[in-house]
Parts: C-alpha cells; sequence; structure tokens
C-alpha cells in the first residue's frame, strides 16, 4: 500500500502514522516529494489489507499495490489448464466454444427441439434456465427441479452437457445431480454465501458480472470460489448497466482482453444480454469473438412470441445457425476455429 | 403496455401484432398519428406483463404504463402504519430516527462500548454486523453466531433493539433468534431466494439499495419481500455507484422524494457508505434529513484505527453526539422531530 | 507522481524507468515491496504532469500525487473573498443566497413579472436564458440579444442583478455588455477555447458541472478560467447522468461538502435540473442548504403550461415562496441565513 | 407523444389535458386501459415536441414516439452516398477505412515521419491535433496553426487526406484552410454554436460522441450539423464514461450496429481512446470491424516514451503494421475489404 499524505499534514501525524503502521506489524519508508509526503508500507499482502490505514489522521488517500486477487490473477503461476464442461474444453486457446440454448427451460418438447437444432448448427453446450431470477415476483420463476430433469433428458437426447443456473446454497445438491457447469448470475455475483457454496462443489462455476461489478469486483468474487478450492471457475462478461437506454445493458468487451490479461480463467460473452436487441446480436457476437473471447453465449429459441422469458432477444435457429458460419470466419481470421 | 410500430411497419405486421393481443387474451386499441402507428394493449397487468410482445416482428418499442410493484406503491391504497424495530417506529411522518453503530461487530467490550454512547448520544436503534459482505474473501467476514450473541447483549445492556445483516438463507432461523430486525444488504437487492426468506419473517426487514439498482428495481425487491407476507419493509438509500471517485458511493438524495411519492414504505439513509469519506458524513446526514428520510443510519466506532472493516468512514463518538444536535434542528426546521 | 511496476518487471526494465526519469530532468525515489516495487518521481508538478510516464516499458499504472488545479484548490493559501454578482456577495460563508427566473427569456412581460414575484420572495439573483443549448436543433434556441435586453430591462424594474448563458466565444462582448455575472452551462463544462475567453472577463463566470465530469474534471475546468486571470468563479453542482430513469439528472449533493473542502471557490446548487421533477425540487433544494451550498438556483414561471422549455421542472411563485421560508429555517438550523 | 397520466388522475385534469392539447392546436386519442387513462397526441412533430406536455396537472409522463432526429435518421430516405475525406470514401459498405497517425502534431519530423509509416501499413487518413483539448489547462495544448501547416505538409509529402480538431467557432475559416475534414470531439459534442458553425462548412465533420452522451443525443448533435445543410456527417464511438477503472472509457460496441440501424452515417471507431491501454488496442480495432465499423482509427507514435500527449495509447508502428494485416483478415471474414 502507498499512503498519501493530507497537503497540510504535520510532522506528529507522520509520527503518528509511523507508529501506527510499525503497530500493525509492517514496515515503512517515506518519500518526501516537493510538495507532498508519501509513505509506503511493506509487508505480506494479507496484513496491509485489513488494517485500517485510512482512518489514521493526516492521511488523504491509500493507493493499493497488490492486486488482491491471487488465485484469479496468477500473476507468477503457470498458464492453467482448460475448464472442462462435460467433455467439451474451454479456454484452450485455441477453440472457441458456443453455448446456446433458451433463457428457461419451459418445456421438454420445447428444450429438447431448441437442444437439437442448436447442436446441428454448432453449440457445444446447452444452457437453459430452472432457476430464473427475475426482477419482479409476478414474473415466470423457471419450472425448478422439473426443469433440471428436462435438461438432463436433453442432454441424453443431444450429448450436450448443460449449463444451468444456481440461486440458493439450498439448492446445490439438487442442482448437482443434474448439471454439468454451475451457472451464478449477475444478481448473485456479490453473494457471498453462494460463492462459498459452489467453490465447494465438484463441477465448473460460470461466474457473470454483476451490472455494475468492476474488472476487479469480478476477478474478487471468482476468488471467493477458488480460495474455496473449486479451481474450474469461467467469467462471463455480460454487459453493464450505463446511462445508454437504447440497448439494455451495455457490452463491455474492453473486459475481453483485459481479463485475459489480468487473469488465466477463461472468458466467456454473452452478447444476449449485453446488447439485448435481437436485430444486433449477431453484430457483438462477431466483435465477441474478435476480442478473444473463448466462449461466446447465445440464447435461441423456436417461437421467440410465445417464449415465457427473454423472447425480445432470443435468436431464432436459422438466425443463429447463419451466424455460426460467420463467427467460424472470424475465429479463422484471428487464428482460431470454433 | 402501449407499443410502437417501427416506421417502416407494413399493414400485415400491424395485422399480426393485432392477432397475437387477441391470443394472448388481451384487448387492442390502434392510434395512427401522422408518422407511426401506436397500439395500446388492455387487459389485466399481471397477464399483459407476461406477454413477449417486444418480440413480434414490426414492435419497435413497448412502454410499460402501469408500474410492476402493486404492494410497494399501494397506489390505492391508504397510507399504511409505520414499521416497528423492537419498540421504535419508524415511518410515523413525525419522528425521525436514527440508528448507529459500528460497521462489524468485532468484541462484546466494543459493541457494548459503542452502543452505550449512541444510546446516550440519541440513537434509538443498533447497527452491527455479524456476517458481513466483503469485496475479498481475505478480509474479514465477521464473528458469525458468535456476533449475533454479543448484539443481544448489547441489546439486553442498552435497551437498543438491533438490524443486523442477513446473507444466506440458510442463517434466517438463527439470525431471527436474536435480531429485532434484518438487514439486506446492497449485494443482495436481487438474491430473490433471500428475499423470498425473509419475506416469511416476522420480522421487519430493511432493504438497502443495490450499488446500480434502479429505483424501480429497488422497489421490485420490496415487492418480492411483501408479496411474501411479510409487510413491515423499509427502504434504504445508500448510494449509488457512478463515474465519481472521490467519493465511495453517490448518495441519491434524489431517491427520497421519489421513494416517498411512489411508495409508502418507510426510507432510511445511509450517509456512511453514500459518501464513504468521514469527514463529509456529518454534511450529507443533515441533507439526507432535509430531503425527507424518515430515519438515518451512521456508522459509530470508538476506535477507528484499529476497527476491522471500515473504520475510514466511521464518526467517532463526540463527532457523532455533536451531530446529533444538528440533525435534530434541521429536523425542527422541517416540522418534524427527532 | 508514483509509478507502480508491473508484477513481471526485469531489472533492466527498472533500469530504463530511472533513466528515462533522469532524462525528463525528474528524481527518483525506489521502493521495493513484497512483492512490488514503487517508484516515486520527484520534481516541480508541472514538469511531472507533462511526462507520458504511463507510456515507459514495466510501468504498470501511475498514481497522482498532487492535485492538478492549484488556484482552484488554494492548498496553501488565504480564503478567498466571497464573489460579488452585482452587490450580491456568494461564498461568505454566513448567507445563502437565492438564484431565480425562469429557464428561458421569452418575452419582457414574462420576464419582469417572475422577475418581481421572486424578489418578493426573496431571491436575490434573477436568472433567465438568452442563448439556450437545447439538445436538439428544432428546439427553442432563445431569443439571442433580445433576450439580453429584456434581462437589462428586468434588472432595471426590479434591480436584481442577472446571470445568463454564454455559448460562443464570439458572444463574450455582446453578452458582457448585458450580465453581471456569465453562465457556463454542463454542455461546456470542457469547451477549452470559451473557458479562456470568460477567464479573461471582467464578470463573474458561474461554471456548471458537466453531465458526466468528476469533481476533479469540474475543478480543472475552473482552473481554466482561473488560470487566465478571472478569479470570480463559482462552482454549480446540477445532477450527473447516472443509470437511474425516474429522475432527469441524479442530483450529487456529495460534491457539495466534497468542493468546499478541495477548493475555495463558493459552491452553488441547482436543484432544478438536478431532479428535474417539479414536484420534488422543493425537498432537494433543503437538502442543498443542509449539504452546506452557498447558493440555490431554482427555475419559477408563472405559467408553466406556456413555458417554451423545462415546464415542466419550473415552480410556481407561490410554491416558491413558500419554499423559500422553509429554507430559511434550514439556513437558520445549521447556523447560517437565508 | 403519449402522455400517461397520473393514477389519481380526476376527470377535470383529463379534460384540462385535451383542451390544452387543443389550444396547442393538436389532436388527442384517449385510451382507457384497466387501471390507467393514455392520451394519444397526434400532429405535426415539430409543433408536438415544443408543447410543454409535462408541465400539465395529471401528467404522469410523456413518452416520445418520434425520433427527434429527422435528416440523421433518414427513415424515409435511401441510402446516402459515403463521405468523402479528400478521395477516401467512408461508409461505402464495403471498405474499411483505417485513419492514423499521432495524438498531436509536434513537430514537422515527427508527423512525416509516422504519416509515412502508417501510409505504408495500410491507413489511407492522417489524423494529428493542432489543437487539443486537453483537461487541465497546464497541458500541451498544441501548436495550433502551425501545426495546421505541418499537418499540410505531411498531406503534401505523403498524399494521405487529413482530418484535425476544431475547438473554437472562431478557428474555422483557419482550419479549412489546411484541413480535409474536420474534427468535432467528445468534449464539445454538444457545443451548438461550433455545431453550427461546422454545419455550414463545405468540408466533411467527424463528430465524436460524448464521454455521457446517449445515441440519441450523439445523433441529435449531429441533426444540428446536418440540418445548416452539411451532410458529410460521420458518427465516432470512442468510448463512454462508467463506473469501470481499470481502462480509460468503456468502449460500447453496441453502438456500432445500432447506430447504422438508426442512421444511414458512416460510423468511426476510435479503439485508442475507447480502452486507452496500449497492450489491449488491437483486440479492440478487431472487435471494432467485426461489429461492422466503416472505419477505424488508431493513434501511433515513432517514439511514444517522448510523446507530448497520450503516449501511453500510442501504437509503435510495426505493432500498427501487424494489426492492420488482422484487421483486413477480420474484414474479409465478414465479407469487406480494407
Amino acid at each position: 500500500m502507498i499512503i498519501i499524505a493530507q497537503p497540510a499534514v504535520t510532522d506528529a501525524q507522520i509520527d503518528h502514522i509511523l507508529a501506527r503502521i510499525e503497530e500493525y506489524g509492517l514496515r515503512s519508508q517515506v518519500m518526501r516529494g516537493e510538495s507532498r509526503v508519501v509513505i509506503g508500507v511493506i509487508g505480506p499482502d494479507e496484513l496491509i489489507r485489513e488494517k485500517p490505514l485510512a482512518a489514521i489522521p493526516g492521511v488523504e488517500s491509500v493507493v493499493p499495490v497488490m492486486k488482491p486477487y491471487k488465485l484469479a490473477a496468477q500473476e507468477n503461476g503457470a498458464t492453467p489448464p482448460p475448464v472442462a464442461i462435460g467433455e467439451v474444453l474451454i479456454g484452450t486457446g485455441q477453440r472457441v466454444a458456443l453455448i446456446s440454448g433458451p433463457c428457461s427451460v419451459e418445456s421438454k418438447e420445447q428444450l429438447i427441439s431448441i437442444a437439437s437444432l442448436v447442436k446441428k448448427a454448432g453449440a457445444r453446450v446447452l444452457r437453459g434456465g430452472a432457476y430464473k431470477p427475475r426482477t419482479s415476483p409476478y414474473s415466470f420463476q423457471g419450472l425448478g427441479e422439473n426443469g433440471l430433469r428436462i435438461l438432463a433428458e436433453a442432454r441424453a437426447a443431444t450429448g450436450l452437457p448443460i449449463i444451468t443456473e444456481i440461486m440458493d446454497t439450498r439448492d446445490l445438491a439438487l442442482v448437482e445431480k443434474y448439471a454439468d457447469c454451475l451457472q451464478v448470475g449477475s444478481r448473485n455475483m456479490q453473494n457471498f454465501a453462494l460463492l462459498k457454496e459452489v467453490g465447494r462443489s465438484h463441477l465448473p462455476v460460470m461466474l457473470k458480472r454483476g451490472f455494475s461489478a468492476t474488472i476487479s469486483d469480478l476477478l474478487l468474487s471468482a476468488e471467493y470460489i477458488l480460495s474455496e478450492g473449486n479451481r474450474n471457475v469461467l467469467i462471463c462478461e455480460r454487459g453493464i448497466r450505463t446511462f445508454e437506454t437504447m440497448t439494455r445493458n451495455t457490452l463491455d468487451l474492453n473486459a475481453v482482453p483485459i481479463l485475459k490479461a489480468k487473469s488465466k480463467l477463461p472468458v466467456v460473452v454473452d452478447p444476449t444480454h449485453g446488447i439485448g436487441v435481437r436485430e444486433f446480436i449477431p453484430q457483438m457476437s462477431l466483435a465477441a469473438v474478435a476480442a478473444g473471447a473463448d466462449a461466446v453465449m447465445i440464447e435461441v429459441h423456436h417461437d421467440p412470441e410465445h417464449a415465457r422469458s427473454d423472447g425480445e432477444q432470443a435468436l431464432r435457429p436459422e438466425v443463429f445457425a447463419d451466424l455460426v458460419r460467420r463467427l467460424r470466419a472470424v475465429a479463422n481470421a484471428i487464428g482460431r476455429e470454433l
């Protein structure tokens, strides 16, 4: 940490700051510039972070030096192995994976129909929500365990591994019975009880960025999962909340190269929620691949006008199939496959 | 709902839209302006909201007319009774309540010492966290049940009712044993499983606004609690996330009169997190009372330089005592008491 | 400045960084923590700021230590005299000033009527726009010089000094002929050519915060005016742009105590634009005074249903008169007058 | 426009609203839903927009139906011809253009050196600032007319047409003498005096999106230029301001397909400012092409460690040359050229 002292800091305050640092069990180094005093605080990161340096009189601000997400950062570590969802490897550096399916599981017929279509088009993982985090309590909340059963049937029918959302710590054992990958949604990105719980699962976890989570917050939430022992974490950029109102969210593709550089975790992009307007999802999917995403997740529905959620942003299967061809061309253009 | 058709909408598309509306069991009214076609959709709100109108070809946008939070809005209802935390009534329209205490429960000595000081200064409810939602997994996570026990001891020692945070659905029975009011924190504002669970509690719930939750989102989250049967809900404005970096958050006092007008739920303001800089918390507390808050929640610590969390934003007890006198003067100036 | 080196920085890169600092004519001090190297850069602030430290290989980030707004900050200076608009002193620390009037000058009758009403209610400065910055080119753009003449007539009729907006460097001589204070609007907060031009005026300048300007940006824009020699600068908080859609802007009252602490310039708050909904402007005006504003600017119109701009956020004169009484009570409660 | 009445609106208020609409010279159509009254307002858009409908008692909100940017939208118009910068056509739908050069013109040697390198690599338009909008008044403000002269020399030396920023209405005649395309920067996106002035120029104008401008605001600013008669307008997405701090801005690539759909103006993307970190500019440039940009503008400097502005985000020429090859591959993959 670096302490920047207030402009009018007194010598007595500096002495008090240095005494506190010593009392905390840390070392210090003072640097006097032409108009400000700066104090470096040296010691084990874990210890430094827990001390209320900013609470000491005379301190103007405290600048962290170390990234607080050690496991996610792997600053000194080797590249980790890719994350496996069923048999599908994500984050190999070479092949871009497609995750697709409806927003919600609505019925066996619906899911198997869509799963077959997206598989044929090129998707390698099936998504579908059995527990739906809806802004309103009066909206469709998902089919629950019945939805999980249907997901398993769709896997049996198509061979696609499945990813589905978990919203409550009490549901882990149940969801683990059916899923190949757990999804923690944007609204639960800082539901730390849930993060710890999925951190103890044997299944991989895809963690979606919160609406207003910084990249640092996102990596710290990944750290919660990693620090419980589960090293199979995928990070998903899905759009952030800004002042723009023409789109549902603002897809932050900047996050893709940043996440790849700051962390070694595979990066998924969800252009469906990231723009939220059906017509423009193909362009943003192409951009996601060009930006370096390891996987792209796209919602597809065979009958959007009767979808129980997110019909306005679901691609029809034939549009999806056409898009896959274009995604593959862009992947090839940057030296990858799909 | 109002459907605004695309500029180039065809007659066939209009016919299809109208047919869908009828198929959905709703009625429609078409309005042709000089350059656009607008279609009103009429029927029960619950039904309208569930239909994917935006997914129909030719639809440019869908404008909701009704507020989706019926219980929180109480548009046609009488003013509800105030919410009681222990014996303390919040939302009487007359008296402004002060909620105070440390960020975290650290020890029995710490809590009872602070509780006694804030009570003497004028606080009527004691706050303190036993379960702490920390951005980093390596930060102090709270004392858990031991912290709850200490809170109960502080209540016994001072007579102040206690409010404390709940983070996990599995903890409800335990926290209910000790608390007078449950707090749902900003990071869990859309943890819908938790909202439903506290919606079944006999205790009042203070729901804090999420970092990037709109006022509408906030009221919909309140609606989750209300619709489970728990009508004792307090709403807390605690700062939103913006581009400004000199403050921890941007305290959105606009939300106070808006919430009072759109809903009848009592409104609490948390200036401590809302600005996050100790020196400026008094001014924002005064502004919160002037804006019409029903209660103000302020963090106090007798030894901020050794606080285990948020030391940099805790007021010292003597500063708090002085502030209470000024808060009372402002409350009186707007015709209220404190 | 403080340079934080990349985690994997090499000794050769450190040497290169130190050599560059020396070549730039600056001194350095190296601090080696347990896992990172930090380099303090010492020398005259003006020189340090101009050097592309972040462009040097091995640098992860550069943390500024000094505030870049010397004149606005007056860190070592005495409190400056208040700013005079005509005879009205703003920033005395004691009296809170009221600035009021219509959004746009529409006619002589309209302006004199409103000016008389707001004066009687307690306003001490008259506002009114002759040049209007409208988002759409098809909206009413103001009466131009004719509007300026009407403003001067209203001043003659009521004795109130006038503040009006300037939008173009070419208009300075003209506006100076009529106005007592120049307003630079939010949309021009970083129109640096205009800032320099009004920096050469003999009139005081009220600088409004841009929609998405940080407090630091705002003070740097004030610095443009101050550094041209005009020391009579007022800063105006008028709401920032956030994700919230129920209000026109988010009034950032946090900025009031921050600006008062970081700078010695008088602070005006504009609750009219800050919330943009007529019904809630009184509460936000009260909060602005409680937060410590030196002046409050409120739009008033005697016939909002025929206003040529911003009718939906203009207070009717009788509402304004009632509000002034309540503002005075709050000012008194915090030890000030109005 | 559509008026949504307040929930508790009275019949007398409805009558008053309808009377006002008639008085304004407009027609109305009332629609009564199960719980709300909605009133359609019919008439010429220009007339409707100017009326303060939201100021009428009983009105809860007013929803615009028509886009206010007629010329920019070209809803009923044919696709316009591409915009020519010198001989380079932008917006042909086929070829993606590269605009490149340093942030600031620093010297003849610097500019001609960089211009030659970027031309050789594939850039077709040269950028360089002679007037620099700097946040601080103490930062390098550009070489002014001397910079313009150097730009013209670089054009003579390389054949590349030049684009350069204009910041002051008074500079138009001067800048027109040298430039092939005028740039209006983000900070001046709502400097309406400047927009009108460049709207009267014979040169094309590239309008950059403001830090917190919505897409609608941006198109309305384009409308200012178009409505003055200048139909050669390019729109540039360059990143918006959000809460994220790891990147300088958040590049909003969502804006690319939206702008292409809502308007027919060519769309330029500036990944350099959009992410602001040298290391990640290539990925965002690739994404911009994949998203459908008509041109990409990238800053290049041959000696970033001595650049007078933005050294930390300038690509070195050899990195740029390598990037061009990858951009071409992505352009080809989506059926375009570069």
